[in-house]
């Protein structure tokens, strides 16, 4: 995939001006690599507003910055060589302690590159795709060893070895296995908990491809489902299929999440789902856009987002469905194939 | 293993009068971790001069936080919950964003936790061993699968995934596979590049055991090594070694890198080792203390660290030699036991 990343600097440059700098020192590492395709534990680059750019890392990682289209210069103390008065900082990633080193003049500014981020170009895209890919195979190569006497943990280590042998770069996030009880906790780590006949298991995981996160959730029964295992299932399904049909360019992001909420309220069971209803997926595993009751903003064309609702019962268990999607006019393109059905395994 | 998280916070407060603050609001996650148990990505942990404390965490991990012996409370802002005027903030980790909104009256201070931090108790060694344990025996049950033909990702994924059968909780870091040429670049991330006859290849990786982080690296040859390949690895392991016998309570950390680094800046290839020397381990892969030319402080005892120089030929490849150790009185104890011999495969 070739990416224009003049092209994207150029877009973040045309947004300066309204918020009354001459330039933007981006320091988050993930904003550096969107604007020039640079992947470092330290690096910053300077995008003025004339669309030129000046990018700083250490000697690691300088030459492989030497090779990209943008100016660069070595140095350890990346955000102190880029620093002018005048110049909009990332406020919610720069530390205070680097913010009163660099000292006066710099323009604490909100999020400007994550909003840039959130609408993805076609190679990005391409790229979601395959890691969303990568994660459903994952799934059915490994569906064969969900069984009694399995743990969590060694559930987990199958479904993150097989998404590497298919190409993965790393685990999109640390998978979650939950088994049983153990699924009334949305972000239960693995344990050596067994899987036993007659548990509900979720499996949260996702593939990290290019930099870009897949993140899918499925609740499998082990034997055949109990009247409430059945029931939640159904009910968390119906909420996410409402979720997924409420996506689209110019909803909102708490109408979407109530649209999958209510589904679970009407049912009685609201207090069992606290958790947002998704977020934006792409050199992040969370990323703007973010669903939930009280956010604001509206969703655009192209933003690839999960649709995720559970419903936990406190020493029991609980079930998650998750999908990646993608919004479009006419109707989100789903990345995450896997059947929604109840698999009984 | 029991950790007395009391004792931790009481040794915390102690420290906080010289700073002129009658609490500390800790929003690091591994310092929250390290003070309470609790290992999430939303706390914070207010702790007073007199030893008490409050923890502030979200729904998904209030359960947890409840069953700890600390007081918590649940809310999705944890700072703005437990900011107060005259409370120190961690000025390294609180971003512009949150500190200007929390308003006046904080003070920003100098890592505190961390210095704690540095000197491990014998629980926390005791996890570190088992970690550098787990390390050890997947390079020996992988060595055998280190051949011409197997690319440097295929590799980086066998040791990754071996690490995980063996109890680890995750890599300790992205495991670097560096064969031939890719060897001259110090954080080179495994590619589709094979494995060659003739190449060296560095093997760069650790497990992370219970939240605790091993580090090693190795560089094998492929086949019968050429002459400037055995010099280069006597160089380094004899710098190596001159790094872990200045190892020491007491000793300099600007002191300890120049015992290694002056080895082979006398064989002429200072300019290809431009890294530091070392790096503490612990809770994080890198936290403190740093070992390298302009670093101050001194080493205390009990302090594991990393002892890796490297030597590094652009356009040909390079040799790193990495263990995790711990200083002691009386000598260091070596964490990583696998040799440091050439081994030519």
């Amino acid at each position: 995939m070739t990416v224009d990343y003049v092209a994207r600097r150029a877009r973040l440059a045309e947004l300066l001006p309204a918020r009354e700098v001459h330039a933007l020192l981006v320091t988050s590492p993930v904003n550096v690599r969107y604007l020039t395709g640079l992947a470092s534990s330290n690096a910053a680059v300077l995008v003025r507003a004339d669309g030129t750019a000046l990018l700083a890392t250490d000697n690691r990682y300088i030459d492989v910055a030497r090779t990209l289209d943008v100016p660069s210069t070595e140095t350890y103390d990346v955000a102190e060589r880029l620093a002018e008065p005048g110049v909009g900082i990332e406020a919610a990633w720069m530390s205070v302690a680097t913010y009163r080193r660099l000292g006066e003049g710099l323009v604490p500014l909100e999020p400007v590159v994550e909003l840039l981020r959130a609408v993805k170009d076609d190679g990005e895209l391409e790229l979601l795709r395959t890691a969303c890919a990568i994660t459903d195979q994952a799934f059915a190569d490994v569906s064969g060893k969900i069984a009694p006497g399995v743990t969590e943990r060694e559930l987990a280590r199958l479904l993150d070895h097989r998404m590497a042998e298919l190409g993965a770069d790393k685990p999109a996030f640390d998978t979650i296995v939950a088994a049983g009880e153990n699924g009334a906790v949305p972000h239960h780590a693995p344990s050596d908990r067994e899987l036993r006949a007659g548990d509900l298991v979720t499996m949260d995981f996702g593939a990290r491809y290019q930099g870009y996160h897949a993140d899918m959730t499925r609740t499998v029964c082990l034997g055949r489902p109990a009247g409430w295992q059945r029931e939640i299932h159904e009910l968390v399904a119906e909420a996410q299929r409402a979720g997924r049909h409420a996506l689209a360019p110019g909803a909102g992001a708490a109408e979407v999440d109530a649209a999958a909420r209510s589904v679970i309220e009407d049912a009685g069971h609201g207090e069992h789902f606290r958790h947002g209803l998704g977020h934006g997926v792409g050199l992040e595993i969370h990323e703007e856009p973010f669903l939930g009751p009280s956010r604001t903003g509206r969703l655009e064309d192209r933003v690839p987002i999960t649709v995720e609702p559970g419903v936990y019962l406190p020493g029991r268990g609980g079930v998650r469905i998750e999908d990646t999607l993608v919004t479009r006019e006419g109707g989100p393109e789903l990345f995450t194939k896997t059947t929604k059905e109840l698999l009984v395994l």
